[in-house]
């Protein structure tokens, strides 16, 4: 059940889960709370008076009694149980007179429509169990067992092509499983690849075990390994797991991971680390449901070109080197026991193909997950990272690219940047005339450093404020304790030392704003290289779709405010999740929408930005905020209007 | 170049081979020349007068100088170097009047039409190398090594279906070979299985290598295996071996082969001991040519139901338990390597698809060979052995069984019965007055027993001397030396113990005589049933046809005359040889061909004759010489009337 909050003076209202921390909740709408300690109840400083309604608060010790009887809370300390009227204390300006604020307009970008986007699917999965009582064999019906099987299951279905079989490993056990079930015997059946193919068996189990059929969809993430158990009968997720890729110590991207496997045996070690997370997975979700690995009859799994062939033992290292060719883009099926994983010796393990050493499977099962590849609507996918992939296009052509946005969304190259973990400031506001933070960590502890949906905020925060300018640089009439010359330039304290973890200032520095520059600027180009390639322009298009997990903490206002999203009516931006996973799920659950998976990569040019003089100037003219041209971001240039 | 000899007094004529012995040359034609020793040159009496022609002679301390001047020689110690008129000496009866003898009518079956019996094939082998100048990849042009691939494969050929791929081993190395061989590769394919499957790459190699395709075709006997290596461009036989089939040692037939997989280990010693055989063979054949194993592209392998499910490493337990089930009839194509086979990673080896347990892939190789599947003649294919398979049927439809013969034609349950080895009597005639023999053993050495086609002459030789009767038992009436009564009562002594290799007598008995009998009985009953199931008799039939080794050493009239054979016109016998490896050859060679086979086992049904009272009938009324229904021999009928 979710909850309204109403936040006074300013009548922003929000609807937040049940339990949701006010903090955190006040951040998202936007409305600015006095927060030094990301959350932690250290500062002391969240005070907000609950004017109606329920919450439960913790730690109280900044309060006095006589504040916690008129119903002030710490917003950090305090969880949502209702619905509530909040107000925040007027804040007093250095002429006396209370700073009123104007709400500002955030927006999670939404994934209501998920279902519209992703449309209806069926439980009609590409593995299939068959229970079958056989005939006994007699001197006058005494075929071979195998034909024997065959022809039972294809009783009664004179144009089903006869199945293809597994050897060697179906036919060793047949005779004695087909005995020792008295004849009757549950078959595990592939469907053919395409219509037109023959179906497979792949196991035959003793008894009908047809109740218990599972499938498991992996999305294999450069960093991360996620998956899902699927119940193939009924469709339901079962349960979930995720994992660091265990290949994360041999390097942070797949540049690292490539040079990595050029070493003696790097390759196997690499193969062997990613295969050795999937079996975490696998355990674990099994554990959950007190299934043995072997009942897992299918896997589903998609990755980035790199680490598709790292799970295949392909060396990837032309990947790397100009002009960029990956060893295959279809990988073929393949038995997952083969490559170590803990399943039984018939299971098979897909990989989503990719299109090129950039744009891989992690891409396709997500603009298929989508459907894309089916809709009118002409679409930009997004999937925003180190290395962001960029796709446009219908159900008649698309076209995919590649750039190279460095790792600043991952909080690389930030003097105080580090991953989306505990500790990591992943909101913020400033007080326009204060200009002081309102910082809000995950797990609301203090802050450790700056992740990349952080320093989105920050860096719009800053330019609305006029605390930047658009060419990312410090205003330096403002004079002002946080807004200081550090050693690279000048700099905002995000935190002082004593509210920072770390036991330093965190800082945000023209360099850092310089890198997110670079990387917004770089996917920027990527998507006007991409449209004016096809004569397009971002008035075009129907939908823009984040994919991927930086999508989910991004506010799409403020990514449209430093511009790395193009300036376009909100309700057209989707947010799909995982894409990755989702398209790997959905095509263990539906066999038609898994048949589908080549029309998606088939329908799908790559398109090279290295090199592309296009795209170098479009990449100039980004490296402003928004833009150079403002009129391609006319809200934004509102905002910076009324500075 | 072929010589006719002509032997007088009874103006037989034969053609023989230049270099043929003159003894066997007598045998063959159905001349009577006394001959005690086997041929070895030690008895001296094979005294015969060379009237018109050239040979050469060896030994000869039994003739003296003026026999050798008047042209007299041993005809055991002769070999035929040009046409010849031969004398044979009177021999003068007990009254003192010269014997004259009839001419016998004798035949090898004529394997004369073995073009029309299996037409013509093509060279267009089911797998092909073509050589392929890629373009190098570019930054425009940066698709994955295996689409390049793939596309150059189907440059020009826009129908074409999209090949597919061995992975991994293709795919892994597949971006260093092109590189290594700078774009400029030959792939090795398989061609469909199906006319509208694709076809498959199996393997790339650097540079241009379309000269050297070999393939190897191979016949899994239960005793011996025999290989042929085959240059697959020119379709010519490069190389042939054959070697015994190293499971020999754990039991000589089938039965005692599956009883020995049941043992611990024994299922896989028996793997392992066919796989060494072949392994054998291609060491071989690859040393006469000097190529290596790894050049082989094919492998091509035919063999009994067990002999098959043992090289796979298939249980067959239960192909000796009634009803006689096997795993499987169509054995999947199989990485040869992945069973031992000493072959390149890619290599495929096929096993000729069986009927039922007892009626194997050497059958269908055969039927295929032949192609009785296209012939609209009514075709009666036998395979003779211990376990004696016979096809009955035409383009339309073919019926199959197997019957048990019991070991009798491969020496087994004859006194003094061996494989046809050096030293068995494997020709012999009596003369039908004195009773003296005349034997000829392979490789013309003192005798040391009897092989199955040796005791198919002795005992029609005995039935038409009149020593044995109908029933196989010796004419009490007859006093002679040779004829005697032993410990398993009567019998005919074949070489007295100085004439043998043994230091014993070796005799034909009436045990052994009864055993062949039943031998007999139990193919001809066989055939009978068969066809009386599809309510068909011996006159429907338009061609018989003899496959298997054994066929190539009958007799054909000797074989009618004991009733192993119907009394057909002798033009409707044909002898195709080893249809087993010529099945497998042929479907080497031509890719049509080949994907026929799959018609061939469809159109073959399997009756088993086990506990078929029709069968036990027919067989109790052929326990006779040559049966107890004469009018079914009518020729056989003629000649014991003028007795």
């Amino acid at each position: 059940m979710s909850k309204k909050i109403t936040f006074l003076p300013d009548k922003a209202d929000i609807m937040v889960d049940d339990g949701e921390n006010l903090l955190t909740a006040a951040a998202q709408a936007g409305v600015y709370i006095h927060a030094f300690c990301g959350g932690e109840g250290v500062c002391g400083k969240c005070k907000v008076k609950i004017l109606e309604g329920a919450v439960v608060s913790g730690r109280a010790q900044h309060l006095k009694a006589e504040e916690h009887e008129q119903g002030v809370r710490l917003a950090c300390q305090t969880a949502v149980t209702s619905d509530l009227v909040v107000e925040i204390p007027e804040r007093m300006g250095k002429d006396g007179r209370a700073l009123k604020l104007k709400p500002k307009t955030t927006r999670a970008i939404s994934a209501r429509s998920l279902e519209k986007l992703i449309g209806k699917w069926d439980v009609d999965p590409p593995v299939e169990k068959r229970f079958l009582k056989l005939e006994p064999p007699s001197l006058d019906d005494n075929v071979p067992d195998l034909q024997r099987l065959l022809r039972a299951i294809r009783k009664g279905c004179h144009e089903c092509k006869e199945p293809t079989y597994d050897h060697p490993e179906m036919l060793r056990g047949l005779p004695f499983i087909l005995r020792e079930a008295n004849w009757e015997v549950t078959v595990i059946m592939l469907r053919g690849k395409r219509e037109e193919e023959p179906d497979r068996i792949i196991a035959v189990e003793s008894g009908n075990t047809t109740d218990r059929l599972y499938g498991l969809a992996v999305d294999i993430g450069t960093t991360t390994v996620n998956g899902i158990l699927m119940d193939l009968n009924s469709g339901k997720v079962l349960a979930e797991a995720s994992a660091y890729n265990g290949q994360v110590r041999y390097g942070e991207d797949v540049i690292s991971r490539i040079i990595y496997s050029q070493r003696p045996g790097g390759l196997r070690t690499l193969q062997e680390k990613v295969v050795c997370t999937i079996n975490e997975i696998i355990e674990s979700v099994c554990r959950t449901v007190m299934i043995s690995p072997s009942d897992i009859s299918y896997i589903m799994a998609a990755g980035n070109t790199v680490m598709s062939h790292l799970l295949l033992g392909i060396d990837p290292k032309f990947v790397r080197e100009a002009p960029y060719v990956p060893a295959c883009s279809q990988f073929p099926l393949t038995r997952a026991a083969s490559l170590g994983v803990m399943a039984h010796p018939s299971v098979r393990l897909f990989l989503y193909p990719s299109i090129a050493s950039y744009v891989g499977g992690d891409i396709v099962s997500g603009v298929h997950a989508c459907q894309m590849h089916k809709s009118p609507e002409l679409t930009l996918f997004i999937d925003i990272g180190t290395n962001g992939e960029i796709v446009v296009g219908n159900q008649d052509w698309m076209m995919c690219t590649a750039c190279s946005a460095g790792p600043a969304f991952e909080g690389g190259g930030i003097r105080h940047g580090m991953r989306a973990s505990s500790g990591a400031i992943e909101n913020f506001h400033i007080h326009p005339e204060t200009y002081d933070p309102m910082i809000v960590t995950i797990d609301r502890t203090k802050p450790r450093g700056i992740c990349g949906s952080g320093l989105i905020s920050i860096v719009s925060e800053l330019l609305e404020a006029g605390v930047v300018d658009q060419q990312g640089k410090f205003n330096r009439a403002i004079k002002h304790p946080r807004i200081r010359e550090g050693r690279d330039g000048f700099e905002y304290v995000l935190a002082w030392s004593k509210d920072s973890l770390i036991g330093e200032d965190i800082v945000i520095t023209e360099v850092d704003i310089d890198n997110l520059i670079r990387a917004k600027g770089a996917m920027y180009a990527g998507y006007q290289t991409l449209l004016e390639s096809v004569g397009m322009t971002f008035t075009d298009l129907d939908r823009i779709i984040l994919a991927g997990n930086f999508g989910a903490y991004i506010d799409l206002e403020r990514a449209i405010s430093i511009g790395l999203l193009p300036d376009l009516d909100r309700d057209r931006f989707y947010y799909l999740g995982n894409g990755s996973l989702l398209g790997a799920q959905i095509s263990l659950d539906d066999h038609k929408r898994f048949r589908e998976r080549g029309e998606v990569s088939r329908l799908i040019t790559n398109m090279e930005l290295s090199e592309n003089p296009h795209f170098m100037n479009h990449y100039m003219a980004a490296l402003f905020l928004p833009h150079t041209d403002l009129n391609l971001f006319p809200s934004v240039r509102s905002k910076l209007a009324e500075l």
